[in-house]
Order: structure tokens, then sequence, then C-alpha cells
């Protein structure tokens, strides 16, 4: 039995789009002489299709995508994720469901039983869990049919230590072995982090080796706004070695040989260099944001500093130079070598650039509210005035030429506040919102490795947001080498206070950063979607509360 | 027996706070003679605490409030609602539990079962459901404990229709009711809509028909953030009248003697007039948001519209005139009527006001912008930049003096898009986010009921941005009289375009306002939270694609 795994990149709600990939790729696997073609989670709608599936005319239209791929599904069998109407009156309307097409029409279909509800996941909101668990009989082989987290949630031991917090009370496959399945079949929608592809593996594995039987594990590729999928869909032997791990980033289809599953042999498996990862990640995330929603070129500020030169970079490979305009936009306060570093950069990349002094503008905003603010001193009111001068001036671009301003934003940042609402902070997708500065800074050196594309001098020099004389980031923040590691242990390790501060820190700057982690949530709140890296994002997959009083 | 119900307004984390007006509600409690004071669905920590549910340290906060309660219990019993871990692994590691304390220490918690995971709530995120139910049995009564949802999922029947779809596929009471409980006690975190306080009460009703039994009902009051509480705390007779509905957006503790909720007498209920509930819900909202951030003065800029001037009431009333201080911005293509209407509003509210052109500071923008822009057609580069301008003065007010911007968008305007970003998007909290425009001439009418505070021009003039010259909102927008319909449907009600048609609207017309509605959720995501006060409100509640392709 062949059976062929087709990786693809959906996009939400394209149901026209989506059908015509998938009708293409039944082709391909025909041609390929598969008995199966598979295809992801949710594969008809795109992944997160979210509140959309609250829409019974948006369930109707996935239920067409089904009818119509039940026509091609005649000397071929097909498995799709798709949402299915839960007949019962009881519990949630519909369920994720993987189908099972084979002369012509649906002949089963599984429901997924473990809903993911935590992080970026809302899938409880939307659907019943399985109880129910059948295995499909085709060709003489019986196949167990999985959605993605219901192979999740069983114990593995990556370093020979059983890594085990159940977050569910049942394990699907369990409820099948006894009848013996030849092979597991997982449509999947895991989205990327830098730490996903291994883990994946390791989970795996521990499938294969619990069941014995081969696996094939279907993913999404490209990204909806801020989730990012990398596919690296898999095809993993009884015996818990990988046949092969499909590349990251991009759509393909294989077919494999079953009883080359039963059988020991070579491995064809991925690179796994984070900072490659995130730069891959961040590059898909940009393209497809321009692609699904229509947009062809970006714009940005470049400020001379890091997080900018890094964003204009992962712009430029993602949609080209000729897509990229920057603006170099300087106050009284930049530096002369603030300018010259931009211009450079902008240089070396091949991007439209122009140069818009703000200082008439900011000096006429002065002359305005002179009545108001005489005798007072400059301070915060002018530094951030300075910031939404600069985004207003990036929003006419965008507004007179259609350009998508992108914002430039690190997580650092992000996390504690430093950046300007409706200043800086604007931006309709924000790329490097996940990324740590400590990382934005490796991601500049891993951009360089061939040659000097950020000059030198915008790696080294201290940052400073250049809104006063002699401003650094310093001033008002401890180093990044230091606040990095508070802000991890804080945010993706849900630390308290007290165990950061036995792992070394200072207590007075513990203190000060998680409050000031807290008390920004309302800038976060208003921030642009986050291109998602890491296993804790800002975004849908942190939910906090803005009148929170905890550690504030 | 005497039960006292304690409503409250909590704060989300503020452990202290919360704790010191329990421990005053049971001196209270005790004053009345109370056998036994009840507190609200996880009244330790606020509601909803959100992703702070992830942090050990949170959760052990929430134990030591149990603890201070325990020593305070002692001739009283306690009821109340806050997080319990699963000592189980598997499964989610905590529950939404209620306690009942009594003799200095926790004689049971009984775990909530039905997790809504809906609209604005993510239970099912934190919580693993409950189990097994068991009766607390205290001075001869059999006590039946529920958490707020658990006894939402009955049929009901508020017109002799039997209503029911039910989320979920058990209900709770129906397990206890062979062993004969006494009462029930259901501790409640309902936040507030127009419509909730009905729907509550024919909900309890319909529970005291089916279980033949008293209830107390215990809710929030108060806001945090977007969530208003309206408390209407009840004690329902067996017989499923009502013997007392609490005061609306007030703290109140009332002691019932138990055998009066056993024979028939008088109901003491609260009005139930939309517009009202809607205006003392916004009211609620804004004074809840200033007091718990600790912020006094609000800031907003005044157009001469009707959103505008409805929010500066709102904010009057909530944080007294003195504490509201407003901008007239005028520029060129402003009408003379506008700033005339604007300071006549100004001084009927006794408020501060200032009048700055914006005119000098836009022509320099121009200026700044000729090169690149030069030729080229005025629009909404130009359009939008005077709503930037605004924006970035009202901040600059906003970070000098300390004053909080109020953003003054409609519920229409947000739906369709009609605002800019970075412009009158900006504030801190969006007041009227969640009131259609035709709703906001309903809320302007109500205000000026005793008397003319918001010039009667105000109300009656056609709605204009006032951003190019004879600007109107029908130039671009169907009346709003159509849209809001269309809008209604399609939002709250979540028709099909074909089933909007059907209901008398243009096809060309609905489309539109569809496309516009989905093509937006870009600036919805950048928005402020928006005051809660339908079933369906942007924000939390609403989660939408931004990438995806539906009916866009």
């Amino acid at each position: 039995m062949r059976i062929a795994v087709a990786q693809l990149n959906y996009h939400i709600g394209n149901f026209e789009g989506n059908l015509k990939k998938m009708l293409e790729a039944v082709e391909t696997a025909r041609t390929q002489k598969a008995d199966i073609v598979c295809f992801a989670e949710l594969a008809t709608v795109g992944y997160p299709p979210r509140d959309f599936l609250e829409f019974e005319d948006f369930i109707e239209l996935a239920e067409h995508t089904i009818e119509e791929l039940c026509k091609v599904a005649k000397d071929i069998a097909i498995v799709i994720g798709s949402p299915s109407k839960n007949p019962k009156p009881e519990g949630k309307s519909l369920y994720n469901s993987a189908y099972f097409i084979a002369d012509g029409k649906v002949q089963q279909v599984q429901h997924k039983a473990l809903l993911p509800t935590y992080d970026i996941f809302d899938e409880y909101r939307y659907f019943e869990p399985a109880s129910a668990f059948n295995l499909v009989h085709y060709k003489g082989k019986k196949i167990a049919l999985t959605v993605c987290e219901d192979i999740w949630d069983v114990p593995y031991h990556p370093d020979g230590i059983i890594h085990f917090d159940p977050l569910y009370t049942k394990i699907p496959l369990d409820e099948v072995k006894n009848q013996g399945p030849d092979f597991v079949i997982n449509v999947s929608a895991s989205p990327f982090s830098f730490t996903h592809a291994e883990r994946r593996l390791q989970v795996l594995k521990a499938n294969c080796e619990r069941y014995h039987v081969p696996f094939f594990y279907i993913n999404h590729t490209g990204a909806q706004t801020e989730i990012i999928f990398d596919g690296g869909s898999v095809a993993m032997r009884a015996d818990g070695t990988v046949l092969e791990e499909m590349p990251y980033f991009q759509e393909a289809i294989r077919t494999f040989e079953l009883d080359d599953l039963l059988t020991a042999g070579p491995s064809i498996v991925q690179p796994k260099n984070k900072i490659q990862l995130i730069h891959d990640a961040l590059v898909e995330g940009l393209k497809n944001y321009f692609q699904k929603l229509g947009f062809k070129i970006a714009i940005l500020g470049l400020s001379g500093g890091i997080d900018s030169a890094v964003v204009a970079v992962l712009a430029a490979r993602a949609l080209g130079e000729d897509n990229v305009r920057v603006l170099l936009m300087p106050s009284k306060f930049s530096s002369d070598h603030s300018v010259n570093d931009a211009r450079q950069l902008a240089t070396n990349l091949g991007c439209q650039y122009d140069i818009l002094s703000i200082e008439s503008i900011y000096d006429t905003y002065i002359q305005t509210l002179e009545t108001d603010f005489r005798g007072l001193p400059f301070g915060l009111a002018e530094e951030n005035l300075q910031a939404r001068i600069r985004g207003a001036l990036l929003m006419a671009y965008s507004n007179k030429f259609g350009n998508i301003l992108l914002n430039t934003t690190n997580k650092s940042e992000m996390a504690v506040g430093y950046g300007t609402l409706y200043g800086d902070l604007c931006g309709g997708l924000s790329v490097i919102g996940d990324v740590y500065k400590m990382e934005v800074y490796e991601l500049a050196r891993y951009m360089n490795k061939d040659g000097e594309i950020i000059p030198e001098n915008i790696i080294t020099k201290p940052p400073s947001a250049e809104l006063r004389p002699d401003q650094k980031d310093t001033d008002s923040l401890p180093e990044y080498d230091e606040l990095d590691p508070i802000l991890f242990d804080y945010i993706e390790r849900r630390m308290s206070p007290q165990e950061i501060i036995e792992r070394g820190h200072d207590e007075a700057t513990v203190r000060r950063v998680l409050r000031l982690v807290n008390i920004n949530e309302f800038k976060r709140h208003q921030s642009a979607p986050v291109l998602r890296v890491s296993d804790k994002a800002f975004g849908m997959g942190r939910r906090m509360p803005i009148v929170g009083k905890y550690l504030s």
C-alpha cells in the first residue's frame, strides 16, 4: 500500500483556493501511484478558522469541499481534516474530524478526542470531543485515524527521563490498540516554535514505541497572520526511526510504500538550528501575510538601530528588495551615525529609501501645545511625540501608496513596554515581537554570515531610542543580557518573583521588571499581531487582564 | 437557617483588597445573624483572572486567602469560589471550585462541572471539569453547591416555548437531586449584557421548577477592564418566584431566612430598561477602569458629533465633571457649528476644555511629505493624517498630565472600519465600542430626558467625520438605520449573506457591508478594550482571523 503525504499551505476561509490545491495534489499523488492521499487537520477551512466556525454558512462551504473531493476519490482514497456537525443536541455543535473518503463517498469520520485549549489553541470553544474510536478498514489494512493532539498526550523520554504531565484523562489510541491497527495517520495543524520540530519527533517516536506501527504525520506549511506552520511532515517506521522528515516552510508531496516503514533503513531529517529556524519562520510569516492579504510592498522606519535593520533584511528576503521601502526620519536627537548606518543598510539591501526630517513637524506641535505645556520640563510627552510623528508619516505613505507598515519592536521591549503606543508600536504586523533582544543580535550575526549586510556599527553600538540627548536603553532598563533571562523565566516559565530572584538576580531589578511587564499589558493589547516563533508569544497565546493588580 | 448573600466588587489579583472586603462582609453577615455567608465565583482572585491562573505563585496567594477566611469562620460558615489544585496527574491542573468553610477549616470543596468556553469565556483553558457531586451537610440541612454555568444548561421556557440547545452532556444538579438537597447555592461570575438580567431570572426559575428548592445566586458587581458585572444577585423561592433581586451595579449584603423561601410572598425586582441598563453599565465600567488602575482624570476629543458627546457625558457621570478634560481640535474642514456645539456641551457639563487648531501641524506634515506626494490628489492619507494629529495631541496631554484618553468610536464604526488607526481609534478604553450608532442616539435622548445636556443640534445633524469638504458618513456607508440591522444579523446572529438579504436588504449593500466587517479585523485587533454591554462585543468574545478570506 502506498500512502501520499500532502503538505500544503492553506488559506483560512479560501475554500476555492484550498480545494484547487488539494485537487492538484490528488493528481500528483495519483501519478505517484498512491492508494491514499492525506491532507492536514481542518484543511478545507485553514487553521485556525476561529469564530468563523460559528457561522453555519462557513461549515456548509467546508462540506461542499468534502463533496467535491468525493468526486475525485474514485481510484484513490483521501484522508482529510474538516469540521463535521454533531448530530446530537447535547454538547458543542461541531466535531474536529478526519474524513476517510473512498469509492466516491465519505466512508468514515473519526472525530478528534483531545482538544487543545491552551496557549494559542481554543478548540474546546468550538468542538465536542470524540467519544468513539473505530479503525478504518481499507484494501486489507486497518488504519487508525487521529487528529493532531490525539497522539500528543503520551509519555515521552527524550533523555531517558519520562516526561509526562498529561493534560487529558484518556489516550485515544489506547482505545483501538487491541483492534490491531496496521498503521496510524495523524492529520495535524501543529504550529511552529523553535523547539517544536524536535519535540514533534520525540512524541512520534514515543507513539511508535508504544504501538509498534508506522505513523504518517501530515502538517500544514505556511502562515496565517501570526501562526506559522513549518511543515516537517513525517513518515516514521514502526521501530520509531524516521524514514523521512519532509522539508520545512515549503509545500511538498511524498508517497511512501508502507512496507518500507516496517524494516530498518536510513533517515532523512531536516537541520534544526535555532536561529536559522527563527529566521526562516519569520521570512515565511512575512511572505504569507502579504500574499494572503494581497499586499505587495512593505514600508518601515529605519532608525539606525538593530531591530529595524533586522526587520528590513527579513522583509527584503521575504518580499524582494524592490518591495521594501524605508524611511529615515531623523530628529535633532538623532546621531549622525544613525542616519549613516541606516542609509548604508538600505544601500546594501538595494531598497528605496527617503530621508524626512521630523524637526519642523515637531516644532509645530510644540507651538500648538505651548499654552498648556508652557514652563513644564521636556519629558515623556515630548519623547513620545517624536515617535508618533514618525508613525504618522509612515502611515501617510501606507495610505498614499498602499504600502504595509511593518512593526519593528522586539520581544524584550514589548515585554517591558519600552515603546510608544501609536508611535513605534504602529504597524500591521509585528515581525520580531516574539524575538528577545539578545536573539535579535544572533539573527543579525546570522544574516551577516556570508558577508556584511547589516553594517557592523549597527550591531555593536549601545541600543538607544534617541528621543532625548544621549539617551541609552540602559538608562531605564537593565542590560539586555540581564533583562532577557528574567523575562524568559517569567513569561515562558511562569516563575514567581522569588524563584527568579533565587536564580541569582537582584531582587529590586526582578520586581521592577515584572511590574513593568504587568502594567504594560494595555500596550500589548493594542499591538499588531506578533509572528510566533517561541512557545509563548505575546498575543492570542498569552491572555492577561489589563486591570489586574498581581505584581503591579 | 439564615443565609447572607455578599455581592461585592472584586479586583483581579488584588488579594489583599479582596480579602479585606470579604472580612468586612463576614462581620456584616454576623451582625445580620447569618449562619452562612456566600461570596461569588473565584472571589479570591477576581474574574476573569485569565493566564494569571497559570502561575503557581498566583494560586498559592488564593490559597492563602482561603486560609485567612478559615480563621474567621468559627461561628459562621463561608461559601466562596476559588481555584483549587487538581491532585491527580491527569487533566488540567486546576479546578474552579466552591469552598465550604466552617468551624475554622475547609469542610468540603465542590468543583465546577460545566466550564464555559465560548464568547468571552475560556474556562476549559484552565480548569478540569468536576466528575463527582456531593451535598454539603450543615446544621441539619443538605446544601447543593454549584458554580455559575453548572445551573445554566437546563431547558427554560420564557414564553411557554422550551428553549434548549444544551452545550454540555450532563446536568450537575441532576446527579444530586435524589439525595434531596434543601436548597442550592450558586456562586457566579455572570457578566452583564443588556439581555442578561432577564435571562438569568428565567434560568433560575427553570431550576427552581425542576428541583423544587430555593436558590441563592451570588454574582460579582463592578468591572474588570471590558467585563462588567451588574450584581443582581437573587434569592428565589422554591416555587420559582423571586424573593429579592439585589441592586444592579453596587455592592450589597442581604441576609435571607430560609423559611421565607418556602412560602409565597411579594417580589423585589429591579427595573430592566435596555438603554438605562446600558447607560449604567458604561458608567460602572468607566468608573472601575479608573479606580482599579489608579487613574483620576479622563481626556477626550470633542468633535461636535454625537459619539464624543455621549462619551463625555458618561465620563462626567462616572468620574465627576472636574475629572474630565476635553480638547476641541478643529481643522479647515470643521464646520462652525461643530466647534460651537462641542463648546456648548463642555459648558453644560462643566468640564475643562481647550481649543487647539490642527491646521499649522497639518500644513507642516504636508510640506514634509511634499517631495513624494507632489501631484497626487487629496485622499485617504490626508484625511487620516488629521485624525492622527488629533490622536497625537490627545496623547501628548495624556503623557504630560497623566490623563487617560477615552476612545469614542461606536460599534457600527468599529464593525465597518470607519475610523483611523492611531487616530480616532486611539484611547485606553473604548467606551461605546459595543453600542451601535442607533443606540448611541437613544443614549443621547436618555441623557437629555431631564433637561438638555447634549445640545439638540448634536443629536439631529447628519453624522460626519469632517475630514474633507462637505463629507457625510453616508458618502461611504448606508444610512445607520439600514446598516445597524445588517451588522446585528451578521455579528450577533451569525447569519449568512443569503439569510440577511432574504430579510429584505439590498444584496450589493449586504455584501459590501459584510466585506467591510471582515477586511477590517486588523483595525479591531489593535483597538482599545471595549466595554461589553451586548451578547457579542468586539474583543476577547469575538475571535476572528485577520488573513481569513471568508466574505472578503
